[in-house]
């Protein structure tokens, strides 16, 4: 057998009527779990591709994060809306963080719905649901800012190394030295990379890297007012901070308000992500743009170009970051020179 | 006829097929916009509504936004998500600001769809639309925080009057005098509410309205500055300020901050909302809560149960609001006694 396998061979292998393939194909709950399995099984393994002329897609769009909770969900729902709106598409929202609803699978949602494709934020996959969505010919494609993406997975991600390297150097530019940074945590991919950013900056303005000077934690409020009150509580503190995002600044700018230090007079802060309340908050943060609303339109883009059998020229794409400067930098006081 | 009037009478009184009477009933593109607007005239003048029993609805639950760039989408989102998760449906989100999909508008797309029912977040529905989701037995319900429901619409709102009176009672408690109040927009049924409910507890305190202290604008950051500055300038400034929500109270907080006056010791602020940024900035906000996961879950279930066949004891539902103290009141300086 080959890939040219049909239905009807499949099922005769399974020792199943083939309306029973046919159901596993499309989702259906009606069927035994073992046989389901069996059925998967031979599906993967003849790496049986439905044509997708053979089916009607809806005129969905699943869009599919790890946690609602985050504050850039937002940004990132903007972007997909507006390129599913220019094809007559809607979106289909979920959570998959281990969300079963009764008696289906997430998985089995998307199935039956027959989405004309899949843009998963921050949410891999893997092989198996990998390859349940390739023998149904629905195209997926991976928004990436953790910069982690799965093997062979079409992604979209940003340039985090290169954001890290440019807060850095703007800090230098205005002259501090002693510069903290407070990175996110460091099972995610963008995390690395933005502190070797920081530590490529240093290295190139031949600033010695100072381990004392490097806090680690999640991307939260809370997270960067403890690591603030640290760094900022020794007498030689630093007189500049980059923090992994823009809600981790907020909760710098926290513990320099408790700790009676102004912003940007007594020290500076580098966010990142440019969040629209980074405008709103006093003074105003400079910060890292990851262009998330862009993002969401390539990795949508990119689906819809899949489902319509146009492979994208390349699998990863990353979108450029960029220094949003605003007021909370400002040479250091004493100059240092 | 009556209300029993079947697809096939409405066919021969619109003088085509039984099939295109379904074909306008399920959303199809491929009728004549002429035929179309004739069959759901006549479906609007019998009455007619289809048996929920008679066709299948999908898994899906709509849910429309006026807007999506408001901050506080993701809440409703949330809310909304929590209720669905538990039944097993999935969110199909729109935008309706005129959005006009290709070849189908936005109603033709929900109709094509047939979800198990509508949660519109402020946008309104035509009587026209009311009539066509009606004769589908698609049931809606308006979550309407700006507490203008339509006629006869189920929908789920909040207790603005009584937000207002929190508000203004907690800075008359803490001994304010001149309290000035930025309202929303005045077409608005919420804006309205709010401010009346700030009057209300000026009168119970005795304290003249001042109509010098009352501004109104849009609900967003440039018109708290604006405003704010405004209010601000003047020797006999008032020592608080009740904005109409967040986002304007941040915008009274750059204010303040361009004037150099310090909150809460020169200026208290009480904003509206409690979206999660109140609790970020510095200092934290003191706001009226608005309970919009909650009032998202409310509408969710609420339009389940109709899907259910299960009407609610009422049409209208008004969630309570909370004063939730942080760090920016405090009692005015000078102490006015």
């Amino acid at each position: 057998m080959t890939k040219a396998a049909t239905l009807a061979e499949i099922a005769i292998e399974a020792g199943v009527s083939t309306p029973t393939v046919s159901k596993v194909l499309n989702g259906r709950a009606d069927v035994a779990p073992a046989t389901r399995e069996r059925v998967e099984g031979l599906l993967r393994q003849h790496g049986y591709r439905r044509r997708r002329a053979a089916v009607q897609s809806s005129q969905l769009l699943e869009l599919v994060f790890h946690e609602l909770d985050s504050l850039w969900a937002m940004e990132i729902i903007r972007g997909v809306e507006n390129v599913v709106s220019e094809e007559g598409l809607s979106v289909v929202l979920s959570e998959s963080s281990g969300r079963l609803t009764p008696g289906l699978s997430w998985m089995d949602g998307v199935l039956a719905r027959r989405p004309t494709g899949v843009v998963l934020v921050l949410s891999g996959l893997s092989p198996s649901q990998q390859a349940q969505l390739t023998s149904r010919d629905i195209p997926f494609v991976v928004m990436d800012p953790a910069g982690d993406p799965g093997q062979q997975v079409p992604s979209v991600g940003t340039t985090n190394w290169d954001g890290g390297l440019a807060a850095t150097r703007h800090l230098i530019d205005l002259g501090h030295r002693r510069i903290g940074i407070l990175a996110g945590p460091r099972r995610m991919m963008c995390s690395r990379a933005r502190i070797d950013g920081y530590r490529a900056a240093l290295d190139i303005a031949g600033i010695t890297f100072d381990p004392d000077l490097v806090r680690e934690g999640e991307f939260n409020h809370q997270t960067g007012h403890q690591a603030g009150l640290e760094l900022l509580r020794p007498a030689d503190r630093p007189t500049a901070v980059f923090t992994g995002n823009d809600m981790q600044a907020l909760g710098v700018y926290e513990a320099a308000r408790e700790l009676g230090l102004r912003i940007p007079e007594d020290l500076s802060v580098v966010g990142f992500d440019d969040l629209p309340v980074a405008r709103w908050v006093g003074p105003p943060l400079t910060t890292v743009r990851q262009p998330l609303t862009e993002m969401a339109e390539a990795a949508t883009r990119m689906v819809i170009d899949l489902a319509r059998g146009n492979p994208p020229s390349t699998l990863r794409m990353d979108l450029a970051t960029s220094l949003v400067e605003r007021s909370s930098t400002a040479p250091p006081r004493p100059l240092p020179r």
